[in-house]
Formats: structure tokens, C-alpha cells, sequence
């Protein structure tokens, strides 16, 4: 950590930040020049990150020089780990397909879809029982009824299920149906969960909150992983952005970035990110170009009728055909030498 | 709603969408252009808010009319609420005051501040047991040891206290010590809290969430209200923006947009909006001077020790001497005609 | 174009709003609820989008139906243009390579690099001579001198060279050195130069600016198209965005986005989307994923003695092995049926 | 400056480091961690922000700590400037009052406005003769007819007058007819046009871009006092949001941010940073309380029948009652002890 200390700061000001760092056993090294007084830091990172040095008078710039993150950091854990369920696979080599609708809503339809994205060659199955929806007066999906119908969809179909919680009362209910768990954008920084899906020892699909930066999505998942469970995977779903064009703005450079500190699976979800059927394929293609390991897409046989986000879904016959583009896509990436240089 | 086709739209199209809005027991008018066809949709307005119209081909755009949130919205309840907790009062010309730490770290320092804020007039103490904190290394509150320290320190200086809630699990607890729960900015769309907050039967302070409009946390207020609790508190706290100089961007037009939509009190706080003890008061004096009806500041005896967020806060002395500042300024703004034209 | 009126609208207000439709040559339809009234306005779209019907008392909200752009629009141009120069072409299944330093510094710089990219397969050079620079004291490019070695080098490798405008009065000296303009992000909103070079009849590489939604950047290629000039090529460099790691948020929904309003061709420049050389390959290849019709990135030959931008430029033997990946990107994404649905 | 290298720094890597910086006759501060190694850099601050230490192999992070804007900081300039023109004045104690229409339409209308703001004490006449439209088929504006008119009304009210300057060839003759140049948000960073406007000995008016942080502001003023002119105002006009309910989100914190940095005036646009004229009071009180020397806003006879901007302007009498209220608001803010700690 790097503690600077403005023109004005006083030889006492500097002397009391020193003191302060050592006093907590680390060891300060002091650079005065003209208009700014620098101070490193070296020692207990723990120590160092948890000190309000900011506060202390005449400091005007703390600035940390090490990731918060440990667990879930390429420094502590270069290789990439692969999240595996049923014959599903994400990460290290391996593409992960997550599809189906956004809410499950009744058997036939979860029926005539499960065989629509199985034949697609999906590897995971999604459907959500539990829904955060906006208003209170919405659809708020079928809980346990919902659970079991997609259990069963993803039984018959021979493929892992996927689907969202929200209370931490709820946990024991979705594992004993669910394959993986997935927490959503909403609930990022909700650390009572993530605590609670970390102790559960299941795969967990974290989504990225709105506004959260890339280290913030890395520090909700080292919530989980702190709490000895590994198999986590990360998912761009788009951030907030100011064009109304789209539902939130894909931010495909996330890939990478996530990619260079961490060692985790990174999904691209463009149904979420842009909200328009239109250019899902488009940005589906451009996560996977990007290094993504997987692509979620919402998929629904009757997007007119659908109790939520019908309008953002692709049919089943689209999906297909983008599957296809994706393995492809996918194939291509992995035959040249590493992306990111 | 009012539902827009493209210049391509075929006459069955405009039929089919004509056909799904009277099915739904609603009524359609229609406009033809020679680029767009125009259709609004009249009727229950739940029923049209449920059906996704944009799915239907054909449709290239969907414009509500109405905002969808009802018990919140100022056109159900024309004057303005008045929540009020012991002797402290929101809205309606009561100017609330709430100040305290982040967390509550020890007796000491709780009975410092408290009785500082205290002496300064601030109305209502504030003070995390349970903190949200970024990362799961960090200090995570001292739980109900904290909430009794908190609750003491109240009784000792005649002031009601506000804590946050984070796991729905805790509600009964926090209800024993606080007289009003905060849903902090990272679960203001965690609707499992916000569902049963609602039926506690205590003031609720509402933190927006760092990207959510004006509108979402107006709907997040529709799910406690929904529930059978009037007493919601809003709070403008920043929201994320692109320069880094302060942690958030201070949003002080949500105070008069939300005044203009809605019968619900608006506090703001400068101390979680800019994280820059110099310009809290800056901040502060702006949100008063823009209607608001109470401010929440941090306040801390000795920042640079503090075990949470301590370099946003304000030192006591600095505190008493805003809260005069505040006081002078919400008279001036009440004694003018409406400052919303 | 639809306005909306509120619940208090009077019938007066309603009227006067018919009036001063039906008073400029207009058709109103008028559709009345319990709580909105609705207004159709139907007639001359540049009569309609000029009158400020916002304005009028007892309006709350006035939607446009119709996009503000016409030459740039792809209702009126289906086919996707072609813009070419030399043996480039961008647009209609041709991939565009710019490349090239940030700043044209000296004869050896160039030269050096403009036999790299040409080696490397790229078919436009590109060098800066006026550089915008954020700080006055910071290098601001060698003028005409720079034009000369541009095109100099341009003319010895075989290449057409691109080079921004910054000043009016420049286009005249950069028309004789340059063989397509370049409009920064900063100036995509400075008219007057939009204006100027659509009168020049050469291709304009038109960046769209970090704050301008895909409409604006559209509105802002109008400029140029309404002169006569009809050689645009739009170009997403990433927008403003709240995470730091990255220099801007590289906005690859912008091209699925831009295809699906408009005929022109589009470039996208991870180089100044990201700043960060070892994102670029990634996104570089993302927005030829998406459907991009090519791809601009900067390479120096010692990015550590650059005179600007020199962190974010990829050396010449990294360019050489991504320019072969985007070709085979390229291939690929065209065999398929279109992304967009 | 400080450098900073990852843990995978070789020797020779940081060697390189410090020879560089002592090639370039800077002295470098050594400190080396378990993870990363830090070199502060001591010398001429021209020197060291010019070199591109990040392009070094083995550099991850480069930290300045010094503002790059000279000029405009008032750590060389710690009084706050005042800025007059004709009676108004800027900063020190003294506000200013710039009101008037969007775009000079016609004598009449500048004649009834500029006589209202007047007699509402109003300081400075604004109206625009040049306009930046979104559009090129929108109104443009009068030109040099447009300058006359808005020339004489000042004269015949005696007020000094300010109209924007899109195009450098126009500095002369907008010199001739007004007293301010105002650079709007489009062009804050068109470079060559704050050249010349820094030639012209004349008070500018420097509006903030909608992505521009403070500090690019701070350096947009520092292109005009570098060329000789210190008379610069500052303008906080909005900055881009998500939330669609205001054109833009009004950045109050700006005000005391700039305060903190810079001794040059400022003052705050609630027209153009919300756009609704319902909330242009709440926010143009928010913007004296928090330290704003002046406020900008626009009025317009006729809203409903303006050429440029119509909805967002004041009526006349609207202005009225809110300049008594902010001089209220500023006698109160003045007479308090600073507001920035």
C-alpha cells in the first residue's frame, strides 16, 4: 500500500503516519519529494488493507497495490480451474451451455423446451422457481412446484439444472432439486447468501452485479470460495449504462479482464445484457470470441405468453442455430495460441 | 401502454395485436402512419402491465403510461406522509437528523458519539451491528452485542435507533433493539427483505441501490408499502458514476424527482454519496436547500482508528456545526413558496 | 410521434394540444383513459420533431416513433454500404485493417511500422499529425511535417493512410496528404467539423464519443451524409463506464446495435476501448464476432519511448499474429446465416 | 509519480525502471515488497508525466500524485478568483446571474425576455446565435443577426451578454458583439477552439462535457489560461446517467470538488444538467448551498412555440421568484463559516 501525504502535510503529520504503521508490526519506507511525501507500505497485507490510513491527517491518497482477493486470484492459483456437473463442464477447454426460460411456468413448457435446447446440445438446463421481480405485483414463480418441474425436465433430458436463489431459508429446498445455484446480478452483494451457497457444496453461477466493478464480482466470489466451496462459476450479464438502446450494457472486455486475475470459468449472458432477442446471437458470438467458457441464453417456445421477460427470449429454433455458430466459434478460439497476449 | 409497429408490420400483425389486447379483456385504439402504427391500450392496468406485448411480431417498441407503482405514487396520495419514530419526524416540514458511526465498535465509542449527536440535535442514532462489507475478511459487525450497545446508548440520550438488516433471519432480533430497520444500498432489490420488513410495523429507511432509477426504488418501496407498512423512509446516497474523485455520484435531483412522483419523505446522504468528509457539508446544505426532509451523516470521535468506512466520517465538532448550518437552511427553504414549480 | 397527457389534464389543455397540432398541417388521434390521454400525431416528420409539444401545459411525456436519422438509416438504404479507398473496403463482406501508431513522431518511427502492419496484412495506415492531447503541455503532433511522413510512408508501403482533423481550417492541408479523415470521439458532436469534412468528398472514419448513444453517433454521420459525403464509417471506441481497469467500456452490442438501424459500415478499436494492450486481441476479436466490418488498432515499435498512448499500442509481431486470427474470424462469421436474427 | 511492478518483476526489469528515470534526470525511491516492488519518482513534473513508464516490461501500475493542471490549481493560486464583466460578478463573495432563451429567435422575443431577467436581476443576458443541434435539419440559429439582437438588448438593459462559439473562424466576429464566450459541453475538449478562445482577452464560460471528470474540466480551463487568459468560469451542467427522468444528472458535488482543487469560479446549469423545468429551482438551490458562484439558467417567453429547447426553459415569472430565492440562499450561505471543512 502507498500512503501520500500532500505540500502542506507537517514533519509531525509524516512521523504520526509512520508511527501508525508500525505499531502495527509493518514496515513504512519514506520518499519526500517537493510537492507530495510517499510512503510504502510493506508487510501483512491484512493488516495493511484493514488500517484507515485515509483518515489519518494530512494523507491524501491511499492507494493499494495488491488485489484484495486471494482465493479467487490467478497470483495464488495460475491454473484455470474447470467447474464440472452431470457431463456439463466450464472452463479450462470446455464450453458450457446454460438454456431455458427465464421462469418455469407449467410441464409442457418446460417439457417442450427441455428437448428443444437437450438436442441443441445445451449442457445445462435454467429455470427459475424463485423470481426477483421488479414489482410486487409480478409473477413471482412457482417455488417448490417450480423446483420439481424443472428437476424433472432436467432428468428426463439427461442434462443439470440451474436455477436462481434468493433467500438464505430457501438453500436446503433448491439443493435438494438443483444442480447448481445460481446468484443473481440483484443479489451480488448480498454476502448472506453468498455465504450460505459457500457452505453448500454445489456449483454456484454468480452473476455480476450492475454496478460492480470486475475486483468487486472477484470479492463476492472469494465470499464463496472463503467458505471452502470451488466450484464457482462467473457470469457477465451486462453493467448499467446510459444508452436505452439496450436493456444494460455487455461489457465483453470483462472476459478478458477476469481472465487475467483470476482463474475462474467466466459465462457471457446476452439475453440479460442487452434484452433484445435481436442481438443476442451477436453478442453471444463475441463472449465466446473473447475467451467466455460458456453462454447462458433464455430460450422460450412462446415468448408472446410468457409469464416473465418473454420479450428477450430466443425461440427454440434460433437457439439451435446459434448453438451450432457457437461450437464453431468455440473450436476456432481454441486452436490458436492464447488470446490475451 | 401504447404499442408501436414498425413500417413493415403486415395488417395480420396489426390484427394479432389487436386480437391478444381484447382477449385480455382491454381496449385497443388504433393509429396508422406511414411509417409506424400506433396502438394504445386501455383497461386494468395490472393485466397490461403482465402481458408482453413487445414478444408479439411485428411490435417494435412498448411505451407505459402510467408508472407502475401505485401506493407509493403521490397521484393515489396527494400529501405528503409524515413517518415519525419517538420525537424524530420525517416529511410533511419535519426535518429528521440521523448521525452515528458505520459499525458500533465499542460502549465507549458509542456513548461518545451518541452523546455528541445528541448535544448537536441530531434526531434519530444510527450504527451497524451486522455490516455488508466488500470483502469477507473485513470486520463484519458485532451482531446483537452491537445492537445492544446501540440500543443503550439510544435509551441513555433519549434518541431512537436505526440499524441495517441483512438476512431475513435477523428481522426479530433487530426488532427487539431498533426502532427503524435500513435496507442498505447493495439489497434494495433483495425483495425477500423487502417483503418482510414490510410486515414488521416499523419505519424503514430505503437506501437506492448504486444503479437503480428513480422509478426502481420507488418500486422497491411498493414491495415493503405492499405489505401492509406505510412507514418507508427513502435515502439518496449516490449512485455509481464514472469519476473517481468521490466513491458515488451525489443524484440531489432525485430529491425533487421523487417529490414529484411520490408522498414518501427523502433523506440524503452525503456521507455514502461522496465518501469525502470536505464536501459532506457541501452536499448536505445542497440536499436541504432541494427539499429533502432529513440528512444521515456518518459521525465518528476518531476516524483514523475506526473499523469501518472511518475516512468518510465526520468528527463531532464537525457535526454540530453542520447540523446548526442544516437547521438554518431547511427554515429558509420552508418559509419560501414550494421550490417544485 | 405520441404525447402524452396527464390525469389533470383539462379538456382545454387537450384541445389546444389538437389545435396546435392540427395548426401545423398535422393529424391527431386521440385516444382517452382513466388516467392518461394519449395524442397520435401523424403527418410531416421534420414539422413533427421541430415542435416542442413538450412545452405545452397538461403534456407529461412526448414519444418519438420514429428515428430522427434518414440517410444513415437503413429504412431507407437496405443494402449495407461499401466504403473504399485504395485496395481497402469496409462494409458488404470486406474486412477493414487499420493500423498504425498513435502519433506520427519521425521517418524512422513510421517507416518501421508502416512495413510491419503492411507485412502484416493491414489495409489502412494510420497516424496522428494534430493530437488532441488532454493537457497543453503534453506533445501535440508535428503538423504538416507529420502529414508528409504519413503519406509518404502510406505511398511507399502501398497504402491509403486515415489521419484526424481537428480544425477547420486544417482540411484543406490534410485533403492533400490524406486519403480518409479521421473524427475523434471528442469532436463527434462538433458540427461545424462534421459539416466541413462532408463536404469533402473523401471516406470519414466518424468515432463515436464516449458519452454518445448509437443514435447519437447515427445523428452525428447524418451531419456528414446531408453534405453529399456518403463514404462514413462509424466507429465504437468504448463509452464512458464506472470500472476503472479499463480506459473506456468497450460497447460491442454497438455493432449487432448499428447493423440493425443502419447501412453503414462499422469498425471497432479496442485500442482505445480497453487502454490495455493485453485486452486487445480479445475484444479486437469480439467485434469481429459481432459482426464488425473492421477493426482499427495502434502498434508502435517501442511503445516505451512513445511520444503519446504509447502503453495501450500492441508491438508489431503481436499485431501480425492478431491481424491473422481476425481474418480467420472474419471467414468464419461469414460462412454462417447473419448473426441478427 | 509512482511505478509499480508485479511480483514477477525481474532485477533487471526494476533496474530498467530506475535507469530510465535517471536517463531522464529524475531520481527514483526504491521500496521492495514480498508482492510488489514500488519506485517513487522525484523531479520536474513536466518530465515525468510525459514518459510512458506503463509501456515497461514488468511496470502493472503507474499512480500520479500530482495534479496535471498548474494554472487552474490553487495550490499555485490559493485566493479565489473573481471573474467581471459589465456589473456581474463571479466568485470571491459575488454571484452571478446568467439567465436568457436558448437561441435569439426575434427582437421581440429577446426584447420581452432580456427586459424580464432583467428586472428579475439577472447579471448577464444569454441567448445563442450559433446552436449545436443533435440534428442537422433543426434550427441552426440566427448567426450574426442572431449577435446583433442579443447585443443590442444587453445595451438596452444594460447587461453584459454571453452566446456559445462553435467554430474558431468566428472568434472574431463574436468578439465584436459579445462580452463572455461560452465553449459548450460538446466542445469542452475541441482543443483548438479553447486555444483561440484563450487568446481572446475575454471572460470564458466552460462548460463541463457530459463524460469529463472534474479534473478534465480543471484541465480544459488550464488550454485557456495557458494562452494567457485568466478570466475562466467553470460550468456544472449535468454529466451522462442512466436514469432517464432528467436529461442528465446534475453533479452538485462538482462544486465543492472544483472548490477543492481550483480558485477559478463556477457555476451550475440545473436547465441543462435535468432538463425538466420542475425540478430547475430544487436544483438551483442545491447549487448555492453547496458554494456555487453563479447559476445559469434559461428562460423563455413562449416555451411552447421556442425554436431550440422550448421544455426546458422558465417562464419569466418562474425566474423571478426563484433569483429572489437564490440571493435569499446566498446570503445565508455567506454568512456561514465555510462550508468545505
Amino acid at each position: 500500500m502507498i500512503i501520500i501525504l500532500g505540500a502542506q502535510a507537517t514533519d509531525q503529520q509524516v512521523d504520526d503516519v509512520i508511527e501508525r504503521i508500525e505499531s502495527l508490526g509493518l514496515q513504512a519506507h519514506l520518499s519526500r519529494g517537493t510537492y507530495r511525501t510517499v510512503i510504502g507500505v510493506i508487510g501483512d497485507e491484512d493488516k495493511i488493507s484493514a488500517a484507515p490510513f485515509e483518515a489519518i491527517p494530512g494523507v491524501v491518497q491511499v492507494v493499494p497495490v495488491l488485489p484484495p482477493f486471494k482465493l479467487a486470484s490467478s497470483e495464488a492459483h495460475p491454473k484455470p480451474s474447470i467447474v464440472a456437473t452431470g457431463n456439463a463442464k466450464f472452463g479450462g477447454g470446455h464450453l458450457g451451455l446454460i438454456a431455458g426460460p427465464c421462469a418455469v411456468e407449467t410441464e409442457a413448457q418446460m417439457d417442450a423446451i427441455g428437448r428443444a435446447v437437450s438436442e441443441a446440445g445445451a449442457s445445462v438446463l435454467r429455470g427459475g422457481a424463485f423470481k426477483p421481480r421488479t414489482s410486487p405485483y409480478a409473477f413471482q414463480g412457482l417455488a417448490e412446484e417450480g423446483l420439481k418441474i424443472l428437476a424433472d425436465t432436467g432428468k428426463k433430458y439427461g442434462m443439470p439444472v440451474v436455477t436462481e436463489v434468493l433467500d438464505p431459508r430457501h438453500i436446503e429446498l433448491i439443493d435438494r432439486y438443483a444442480d447448481m445455484f445460481q446468484i443473481g446480478a440483484r443479489n451480488m452483494q448480498n454476502f448472506v447468501l453468498l455465504t450460505e451457497v459457500g457452505r453448500a457444496q454445489k456449483p454456484v453461477l454468480l452473476k455480476r452485479g450492475m454496478s460492480a466493478t470486475v475486483k468487486d464480482l472477484l470479492m463476492s466470489a472469494e465470499y464463496i470460495l472463503s467458505q471452502g466451496n470451488p466450484h464457482v462459476i462467473l457470469c457477465e450479464r451486462g453493467v448499467k449504462g446510459f444508452d436505452s438502446l439496450t436493456r444494460n450494457l455487455f461489457d465483453v472486455a470483462a472476459v478478458p479482464a477476469i481472465k487475467s486475475m483470476s482463474h475462474l470459468p467466466v459465462v457471457v449472458d446476452p439475453s440479460h445484457a442487452t434484452g433484445r432477442p435481436d442481438f443476442i446471437p451477436a453478442c453471444a458470438l463475441a463472449g465466446v470470441a473473447a475467451g467466455a467458457d460458456g453462454v447462458h441464453i433464455e430460450v422460450h417456445n412462446a415468448p408472446a405468453e410468457a409469464l416473465s421477460d418473454g420479450p428477450q427470449a430466443l425461440l427454440p429454433e434460433q437457439y439451435a442455430q446459434l448453438a451450432d455458430q457457437l461450437r464453431e466459434m468455440f473450436e476456432l478460439v481454441n486452436k490458436n495460441t492464447p488470446k490475451t497476449l
